[in-house]
């Protein structure tokens, strides 16, 4: 398991690199989801998302000689976007491979941070990003399946607990489960009695799944606007730190992201993307109870969402 | 001139009552305003501007006797809305005189907090409030021109400087100069070097003009997106601190206003009505020389928009 001092050292290294996000109390909100409302605004973070802060340390964490080899991965997401503009930050060479049907701005995004793009079909990209990795030499960038990775998105967690000491819950975006195995592992060992949810797809139910079932289930995949909450499977790594701290997995309905995400901009006044808005859906459709004196901590992971979403949210 | 101990008076009397609103530092804007950019919310001050902070000061001073009797006002934008929502909160009787040209949606979100709605032709909003005010005893509540909401819109000011320290230069939305005449006499005296600038409409030009004359000018009447800034005078009040403490006035043209807000929403990841981004406006137009050392802060006025905005938005 990623330690608190894990965490801490991962802190030191990618500080002057991340930006320290926003951890603001939203009033607007609480009426709404009826507990006191913090947001934690990795919608804010370099690159759009908490992703930037796990690849920066992964990629800080190599030797001069991998550094020189290069780096790849396999992301047309966040992911990719993080790794992409971490590399370029530190004068590194990544690749990044994208299944041919990832959307031109997604894939322009990434771009434009000079990774070197390769399209394959969707079902191969990992397959080939670990062939050109043993061919070329690459160091392979897993989303979150790394202890470095994991370490890096815990530094969220550390943050909310020493800015905000008395966060009774915290609600975290969850998908291959690097976001909330880090937040775990940051806040558990240091913090009595604080609360940890994780919030995924009900589309997507790998952790709902696997927990019930007391192994690593792999689900169908399946359409979610949530389009960054999308593994069909825990990672390896995370699985038994989610399992053994995590105080529950909540599921959200697919009608219920937009939703969440037009509360969050009209009356919270917050841009963020469908996937970082799955807390805020969770407790809208009454998940978990929470009551007015709860100071609940909502980490809004990320913002990478286009004027396509503003006509969506018009049109509910 | 409203005073430092005025506004401290104010800050003391509206806690509990106001949000003290977040103040973040924006990095994404960085690279498209060309300096380190800071933003005061107030978009998520309660009423959803900064409104209520002068409205809230004004009421609680008020006697227990004109409390009894109930207050009047002439708004039917962002003052009306902070008026009614005070006075409901403490059980006063409120009064708003809104032009019949006032939009449905605005009028809702006055009547949803209970206040008496009259309507009448727009340029009689004021006699008439005036005439409802002498009939029924009620205390008139003037958007800007009065001690007590100037020095409740100052506290918007000295939450800046007490927060950070570091900041070199305050732009600030203006209209009949309320929250400007406020901020500047809450930091000009307490915090030397400290640059304040003034932003309106170039198509409502009120302090430009008045300034240039030496002395309070009315401008003519003419449409702005920007519909909270659309006082055609300065206030008396207002007008000299003004010219002796404000270190310029910025002008804004009509084309950039949702551009502005339109980078604020996509890459700022914070909706606010288009009146509340003209310092934002005003810096992408260059009315201003900034350098990328500069801290500036951003006083984001308001942020009561609906869907149709997003219409808008979506559509430049």
């Amino acid at each position: 398991m990623v330690t608190p001092q894990m965490i801490d050292d991962a802190a030191e290294r990618i500080h002057g690199y991340i930006t320290e996000t926003p951890l603001i109390r939203a009033l607007a909100l609480d009426e709404f989801l009826g507990c006191r409302v913090h947001l934690k605004l990795e919608n804010m973070q370099v690159t759009g998302s908490f992703k930037f802060r796990g690849a920066m340390n992964k990629i800080l964490k190599l030797s001069p000689r991998d550094k020189e080899m290069g780096i790849i991965t396999a992301s047309s997401g966040n992911h990719g976007k993080a790794v992409a503009y971490a590399a370029k930050s530190l004068g590194i060479k990544a690749t990044v491979v994208v299944p041919d049907t990832a959307s031109p701005f997604k894939i322009h995004s990434i771009e434009q941070y000079g990774a070197a793009i390769i399209k394959c079909n969707v079902s191969e990209r990992f397959s080939l990003s670990e062939k050109l990795a043993e061919k070329h030499g690459y160091t392979l960038l897993h989303p979150y399946d790394d202890a470095d990775i994991i370490a890096g998105q815990g530094t969220v967690g550390s943050e909310i607990i020493d800015e905000s000491p008395n966060i009774d819950k915290i609600i975290v975006p969850t998908s291959g489960g690097g976001l909330l195995g880090g937040i775990l592992s940051a806040v558990k060992p240091v913090k009595e009695g604080i609360k940890v949810y994780g919030t995924e797809p009900a589309s997507i139910p790998r952790y709902t799944a696997s927990l019930e079932a007391g192994e690593r289930k792999k689900v169908e995949d399946r359409y979610t606007i949530a389009d960054a909450l999308v593994t069909n499977q825990p990672g390896m790594e995370n699985f038994p730190v989610i399992q053994k701290h995590a105080d529950g997995i909540l599921t959200v309905q697919e009608d219920m992201f937009l939703s969440a995400t037009k509360l969050m901009l009209m009356e919270g006044k917050i841009f963020a993307e469908p996937s970082g808005c799955v807390g805020i859906a969770a407790i809208l459709s009454k998940q978990l109870a929470v009551d007015a004196d709860d100071d609940v901590c909502f980490v809004i992971s990320g913002g990478n969402a286009g004027a396509a979403l503003l006509k969506q949210l018009d049109n509910i």
